[in-house]
């Protein structure tokens, strides 16, 4: 289901500054049994992403009637919201007054190994780079093309996720994931003042770690970093946590924090649930 | 005039991934009586943009009558052409036979004040840097919310332009032009293998100056460099060139090479006749 500006079709105005421009924001969320999952970060993250942009903040009520709307008859699956700065302006110059595009919309739950979970997945080190950008680093916003670029470096369906670096060597994230490292009893994750996505789930972790005794802690990570890490894992607000088992052929211990922090979460109400997962796996 | 696919429609589909990720590129022509200017240097990046994001090329020839048919009743305007790679995959991941997107379409002309080639124009400095990725350099592809926010710092319709530099301070361009200067009888332009946009305008300058006796050459350039032009320019296909003749705060001589430059170009055929947009601007 596609709802445009509260509307059902499957068109937008050609002259979007979404499409000429990738001016706007998105949130991708997690639909299980009918309901949107963690919608307060998602929304705080978009209101704040709005602001960063200075775009019109969309009525978060409407926003969430509409997602309802759109989620209702999904017992699992995905819902994408995009907030774009609507048509106008004049070349890059945003109108003085954006009316912005609201879209949502929903798609079915990808197909993970369910095995990604249990036994930890296979990363690799992707060639492309991500720029840096103070400005635009944090926002889920529509300039896209260095993941895609990213993600058509492999083909392989054994390896789940390519990890992205910027320009000096610091690792920053993967191409849809944020990555976690344990070390000495920490947790400790690319610090993302300079390029990359703040994700959902990884404030979640943020936040949920240090009420397991784990204190966390945003900082500049290389690859030498994650050598000495006791473990490794990724996250996003589809996949939780995927432990990493292998990096770039360097083996990894799938160790006991990844499941704890992910029995956390999902106790919390953050993941999708692990019963409608297997029964979309085994079906 | 809107086409998509060749089709009139002021529609695109919503999960059109130049929307989703900016997954594309754009060409800005200037048309004058009826005809889109420059076509072949245009079409040339479009395909070798089209190779390095591997997007299947377009026809080459269904998209020029496309585009003359869209031309065909403006004597003066603009057309945009942008080329996405259509709907599919998934997530960022490509579709593995891709059916791309084809828009074209026209808009007027912009209200440039007349003055601008004659007397040049005042420039700033942009806060906001551009990213450094080789991969995208050089592109004119859909991901520009760098230049939206760079032309977000300015409201004075007295500044005409503002430059970017990348992280380290190297001068890279205009938010939506190409910079050259002058120095010591040679003219120099930013290299584009980490940033920018490779325009059209700017390769014609690059070839046509070696026939005025002006040797030209793409190196890497900082501010300081710039203070020392015996004169700066900007071009891009809609303006051609536009001398400067003041960069955040400090004068410039509006002087004889660009004006040289400029004519040349214009008896090539290569900028909207001066006659049009001296009728559009006086009537």
């Amino acid at each position: 289901m596609v709802l445009v500006n509260g509307i059902a079709t499957e068109a937008l105005g050609v002259r979007d500054r979404g499409l000429h421009y990738g001016d706007g924001l998105f949130e991708t969320l997690a639909v299980s049994q009918g309901r949107p999952l963690c919608w307060d970060p998602h929304m705080a993250r978009l209101l704040a992403g709005c602001e960063r942009l200075r775009l019109p903040c969309p009525d978060a009520d409407g926003l969430r009637k509409e997602a309802r709307e759109a989620c209702a008859a999904l017992p699992l699956g995905v819902l994408k919201i995009l907030i774009t700065r609507g048509a106008g302006g004049r070349g890059y110059r945003p109108p003085r007054e954006p009316v912005p595009t609201r879209i949502v919309m929903t798609r079915p739950w990808p197909p993970y190994p369910p095995g990604n979970t249990e036994t930890g997945v296979t990363v690799i080190i992707c060639q492309t780079r991500l720029g840096t950008n103070p400005g635009l680093a944090g926002l889920k916003h529509l300039n896209r093309l260095e993941q895609v670029l990213a993600r058509s470096e492999w083909d392989d369906p054994g390896i789940a996720e390519g990890l992205m670096l910027d320009a000096t060597g610091r690792v920053v994230e993967g191409t849809m994931t944020n990555l976690f490292m344990l070390s000495r009893g920490r947790l400790l994750t690319p610090a993302l003042d300079e390029a990359g996505v703040a994700g959902v789930m990884r404030r979640l972790i943020l936040e949920t770690a240090p009420d397991l005794g784990l204190p966390a802690t945003e900082c500049s990570l290389n690859l030498r970093d994650l050598n000495a890490a006791d473990e490794l894992f990724l996250s996003n607000s589809l996949v939780g946590v995927w432990p990493v088992r292998e990096l770039a052929g360097r083996a990894f211990k799938v160790g006991p924090v990844a499941r704890r922090l992910r029995q956390e979460l999902g106790s919390r109400g953050y993941l999708a649930t692990t019963a409608a997962m297997d029964k979309r796996s085994s079906g």
